[in-house]
């Protein structure tokens, strides 16, 4: 076929600091998708976009362009109110696990299509997995029918889903290029719009532990998915939260999900129930819900029963043991004091060397691997407390794991100030 | 193997706007030529480098780098003082024709390893196959040999010559990242120094017709090509000369060979002339020849006799007609008045559109098309005169010649004032 556009003067168009026009969007998308651009010139594309920027309507035509790559969901026929919830990735970020059947709990249905893990951060559909029998590939009708009778499903995104975004995602991971907002955003809300949500809240995180070092950085990737949201009208909150200090206690794939049954249960970590809520509210308010009490679905027990239904539906069993690690490890504390700081990013990398996570999307991972915390910033310790165990199956990754982990959990003399979990609402 | 880097670490310190380290570069250049490194790597690289630019110590390791991937020539077995030219394209641009020969008539030996065209610039090789017979593959023990013997020799580059430009050049064609002046000076440079020449001398062209359109980024590339020559032990000077004008007054293949021939022989067009004797006393001085006398050299026949002796080594016939076209289409003055200007690029593309030049590098092109001035800037005309003709083998390329080179050519009331032809001089 003639095509309409050659690659190289799209690269030239935004290399020499231009904004790509529709047409040049469409087809650049189209083309990439169907192999007519090559990968290389994909990489040099994405190279010029992440060192010249996108205006706005390009960065909402790149959006629609993916979206049009593949098929889109059809939600209508399920009867409740649609809302999902994104991460953008964090340290023991288990919310989605209590967040999901507890929203279903309250009367929306929650569409969630998660991710794995890469790096240093975790992915839901790992923790999930450490669950015996529950299956994360759901095929589009059982998605759309489980939503329908559970209220909620967590699974894999489909084949068909914005696939120029899986292709396109897979090239600027090996090629520098991930770090560009316009196509950060453009990859999280492609998805989650053809995924067919009627509304979405997103969890943007800040500090060492996220992908957002900066608050500016964060913010602008919030105002850029909330205003794509807003244009594909779907009703689209951000909050953007803290991540210098790792969400609970618990680090890992199987750790993750005992902690989150904690939550569904009434108790768990109090920062882990504050973040739940926190976007639970705004998930129910969004899917027009605002009455619904999330705190009593959690006391009354409503939010364990939904979870437990999710699970069953997915072919899990919410009453077998969760799996053991074979070594575990202590770290103690050298003094007496407070608990100063606790850094999500070495204690990610550390679970991460432990086994919770992989380096490429191929490996495995272990569900019984991770770090577990015994204090977080704010308690007070004695010497010879301990501070932190590693659990892994093989005991030789102790030792890169404890190194990776010196130093993250401080102790001092004096508490450190309280942080805000939630910095800012954008919407 | 044990990869002492990754790609997506060199990429994003360029990215990020900082400088490669020695074993940066040594690593990214020798992984990408043994295929370690991908194409959509190297591309992302390549426009990090184009926005990012590059410091002095990085473009020298870069082109050490490239040398280093392929063999280098052993010219010391030939006893003239060995000086090369190179120009970074223009339209008309035949000057090597005469040049080569005329400099060995004066006592150097010129390795000359020349270039094909591409796009609205011809190249050296193609207007020399033009010739019948004439052979532009030697091999290197051919190449060295006819130096000694000849004092000349016009050839393409051997494949084993920094394969790993080759390979990079190649994939920024294809992904708009070709107007980075580091990588056009390593690539030059790196051929250059591999060819193994003692000495240089760079036409670095300025205007509408040449690569580099200003003169602030031509005198940039000249310096970079002239500190890197230097740092090689290639002595090195560069020109800056003007490419707003087409040089002579013909634009093709077979009509360039037959200019060429008429300067060899002591006439020819003025700027031709002038620019020849320029180059090439520059080019004696470099080899430490300043006496020679090349305006002599041309009025008495050595150049001639030379050029004959050069056809003749590589199997041309110096006396066999050039390849005539089957079309002529001529263009003439609607007034009276001066030619206040040509402007080289639309005449080189309606050449090139008549089947002078390539699209892409697999074309082939003609040997008899091209475009032929009858009057140049400063010329008086009369109205009916004609200022150009087309030649091509196919009349149906005519009319979009035509249209492409509809306006090159103006007739003001006035004659311009007349422009330097060698704008600047770098050592």
């Amino acid at each position: 076929m003639t095509e309409a556009f050659t690659a190289v003067d799209v690269i030239r168009t935004k290399r020499d600091g231009g904004a790509l026009s529709d047409a040049q969007i469409d087809w650049v998308v189209d083309a990439y998708t169907r192999g007519a651009v090559a990968d290389e010139q994909m990489s040099a594309l994405a190279m010029a976009i992440l060192l010249r920027g996108m205006v706005a309507n390009e960065i909402a035509r790149w959006t629609a362009a993916m979206i049009a790559s593949g098929e889109r969901l059809d939600l209508t026929t399920v009867s409740r109110p649609t809302v999902d919830k994104h991460s953008t990735g964090g340290v023991g970020d288990k919310i989605t696990l209590p967040l999901t059947p507890l929203v279903a709990a309250c009367g929306a249905a929650v569409p969630q299509l998660s991710g794995r893990g890469l790096g240093h951060t975790g992915g839901t559909l790992d923790k999930l997995e450490a669950i015996p029998g529950f299956r994360t590939r759901l095929s589009n009708e059982e998605f759309v029918r489980q939503l329908q009778t559970t209220g909620a499903a967590i699974c894999a995104a489909g084949e068909g889903l914005a696939p120029a975004d899986r292709k396109l995602y897979a090239l600027r991971d090996v090629t520098g290029t991930v770090e560009a907002i316009p196509l950060i955003a453009s990859s999280i809300m492609s998805k989650k719009i053809a995924e067919g949500t009627s509304a979405l809240v997103l969890d943007v995180k800040v500090g060492t532990g996220a992908f957002m070092k900066s608050a500016d950085d964060a913010r602008e990737l919030a105002r850029t998915m909330v205003e794509l949201g807003k244009a594909h009208d779907v009703a689209t909150v951000a909050l953007l939260t803290d991540m210098t200090t790792p969400l609970g206690y618990a680090i890992g794939n199987g750790v993750e999900v005992a902690e989150s049954v904690d939550v569904l249960g009434g108790g768990g970590p109090a920062d882990v129930v504050e973040l739940t809520l926190a976007l639970a509210r705004e998930m129910l308010d969004a899917a027009g819900l605002p009455d619904a009490d999330p705190a009593a679905a959690l006391a009354d027990g409503r939010a364990m029963d939904s979870w437990r239904a999710l699970v069953r539906a997915q072919g899990g069993d919410p009453d077998a043991a969760l799996p053991t690690a074979a070594e575990t490890e202590y770290v103690r504390a050298d003094r007496d004091g407070y608990v100063a700081g606790a850094d999500a990013y070495p204690l990610g990398v550390a679970a991460w060397l432990l086994g919770a996570g992989r380096a490429r999307k191929e490996d495995p991972v272990s569900a019984a691997a991770g770090l577990v915390l015994h204090k977080r910033p704010g308690d007070q310790v004695r010497r010879g407390d301990v501070l932190y165990e590693l659990r892994t199956d093989d005991a030789g990754r102790i030792p890169a794991a404890l190194a990776a982990a010196g130093g993250a959990v401080v102790v001092a003399d004096a508490a450190p100030e309280r942080r805000p979990l939630v910095l800012e609402r954008i919407a």
